[in-house]
C-alpha cells in the first residue's frame, strides 16, 4: 500500500474506526475520509484521530478513492457496493468488513459485474460497538478471511492482502461459502449459544454466576439486530450447526442419565484438547 | 473471626492457596496448615506464602484447627470430613469448598451427625488449577454460597459466615438442593456448553476463531476430571438443563428456517438483557 492513496471508509464504528485509526498511526493513507449518516458520530470519528475527513455524500467520499472499505451493517452491504459503485472509479478497490460472505459476492457478481469488489471479513469483533471503543492496534496478530473468486482480479487479491497484511492481521483466502461454513462454527454459533444461556438463566441467580459464566455469555452483550442480520444471512450453515451442538450436549445428556464417568471425562477432555490449541 | 484461630486447609490448589493467603495477608489466622498427599505441592504452597505449616498427616492438621476447610475434588469429599472429623475436637468447624452441595450435605448429616458441618461454595473457580494460580483477593466482592439445613447450629452458621466475609466475600444462604439446582445453570451448564462448542470446532477451523469463540469456550480448558465428578454429582439438575437449553436453541433454529427476523431478535435481546444486568 503506498503511503499516498486515500482510503474512504464507509461506516466509522469499531471495525471502520480502528481501520482508520491504524491506517493513520501506521503513516499508510494520505487521507482517511469517513463516510456516514450521522454528523454527530463522524466527528467523534474525527476527534479520535480515526479520520482525516468526513462526509454524509457516497459521491464525495467514493469519487476519490483508491480503497473504500464497507464497515456497514450486513444488511445493507449490498446496496452500498452498489452505491460506492455509481460513483467510485472503475480501478477503485471496494471491500467490505461483514461477518458473512456468500449472498453479498454472489449478489454483488451477478448484479455489479463491473464492481472491482472482493470480499473481507476481519475476525475482530467484540460485544462492544462504535468508534469509542476502535484501536489501532485492533488487527495487529489477527486474521482477516478475503474471500475472492474466479471473477476476482488477481491483482486487486493482491492489494487487499496487502491492505490487511499492513494493518497488522495475517490474511487467509477463501471461498465465499467455505467461508460461511466454517464461520458458522467459530463465531456465529458462539453467539447463538451465549444469548441462549444467558437467557436461560433467571433473573434472580444472576447473583450466582462466576467467571465461568461471565465468559461464556459475553457475546450475548453484543448488539441484537445487528447479529440477527448476521445470523439470518447465513442461516442454513447456523441452523445446521445448532442441530450438530445439540446432538454433542445430547451425548453429554445421556452420560449423565447412565451415570458413565468415563464417556463423561472423554467428552470434557475432548473440549479441553480442541481450547487447549489454541489459548488465551 | 479471632485473630488467634488456627485453621487447617485440606488440599492447597487454587482455592486453597487462596483462602490461605487472604487470611495471612489479612492477618486472620495464627496458623495455617496445609495439609495434602504430596510434600513437594505443599513446599510450594508453603513459598507462595499460602500456608505457615504443612503436613500429610490429617490427624497433625485436624487436631488443632479451629476451622477445617476441605479444598479436594468433589468425588473426595464426604471421606475426608469423615477423616477430620475422626480427628478433631467436637467444637471444631468444617466446611468445604465444592462446587455441589446436596449429596455431599445429606450424606454428613446421615453419617456423620456428630461432625460440626455446614457445606460452602465459594464462586470463584477458573479454568486454571494449582496454588500458583493462587490469590489473596480471589473472594474479593465474590458470592460464596454456605449451605446449612435445619441440623446446622447457628453459631456455626454464624463462625462460616464471618469467615467468608473476612476474606472480602459477599455469602449468600440456600439449602443444598436450592444450591444445586441454581448452579446447574449458571455454572454446570456454561462448563458443559463450552466443552461441547470446542469440540465441535474443526482442528483446521481453530485459526478462525475470535474473542467470541475463545470467551465462549474458555473454561472448556478446567481439568476434566474435577468436572467430570461435579457434573456427575449434579447429573438430574444438569441434564435438565441441557434439555431446558436444546429447546431454547431449537426456537432459534426454527425462526432461522422461517427467516423469521423479528423473533430472532427477540431472542438475541433477551439474551442481552440478562447479560447486561451483570456486566463485565
Amino acid at each position: 500500500v503506498s503511503s499516498r492513496i486515500t482510503v474512504a471508509i464507509f461506516g466509522v464504528g469499531l471495525i471502520g474506526g480502528s481501520i482508520g485509526m491504524a491506517l493513520r498511526q501506521r503513516g499508510l493513507a494520505q487521507q482517511v475520509v469517513g463516510l456516514g449518516r450521522d454528523d454527530a458520530r463522524l466527528n467523534l470519528a474525527r476527534k479520535s484521530g480515526a479520520i482525516t475527513a468526513s462526509t454524509t455524500q457516497v459521491e464525495e467520499a467514493a469519487k476519490s478513492a483508491d480503497l473504500v472499505v464497507i464497515c456497514t451493517p450486513v444488511k445493507f452491504l449490498f446496496e452500498h457496493v452498489q452505491m460506492v459503485t455509481q460513483h467510485c472509479s472503475p480501478t477503485t478497490l471496494i471491500t467490505d468488513a461483514g461477518s458473512t460472505k456468500l449472498n453479498l459476492v454472489q449478489q454483488v457478481e451477478a448484479e455489479l459485474p463491473s464492481a472491482n469488489f472482493v470480499g473481507s471479513h476481519p475476525l475482530a469483533g467484540s460485544d462492544r460497538s462504535g468508534v469509542e471503543h476502535a484501536s489501532g492496534d485492533l488487527f495487529e496478530g489477527r486474521t482477516v478471511v478475503v474471500t475472492p473468486t474466479e471473477a476476482s482480479p488477481e491483482h486487486s487479491v493482491t492489494q487487499l492482502t496487502d491492505f490487511w497484511e499492513s494493518l497488522g492481521a495475517h490474511v487467509v483466502r477463501m471461498l465465499p461459502a467455505q467461508h460461511d461454513r466454517a464461520l458458522a462454527r467459530t463465531s456465529h454459533l458462539p453467539h447463538v449459544l451465549a444469548s441462549a444461556l444467558a437467557a436461560l438463566t433467571r433473573e434472580d441467580e444472576l447473583r450466582l454466576t462466576a467467571g465461568g459464566w461471565l465468559d461464556t455469555t459475553r457475546i450475548a452483550a453484543a448488539d441484537a439486530e445487528l447479529w440477527q442480520q448476521i445470523l439470518l444471512d447465513n442461516k442454513q450453515n447456523v441452523a445446521a450447526e445448532i442441530g450438530n451442538l445439540c446432538q454433542k450436549l445430547n451425548e453429554f445428556k445421556s452420560a449423565l442419565d447412565g451415570n458413565d464417568s468415563e464417556t463423561i471425562k472423554r467428552l470434557l477432555a475432548a473440549g479441553k484438547q480442541r481450547r487447549d490449541a489454541v489459548g488465551s
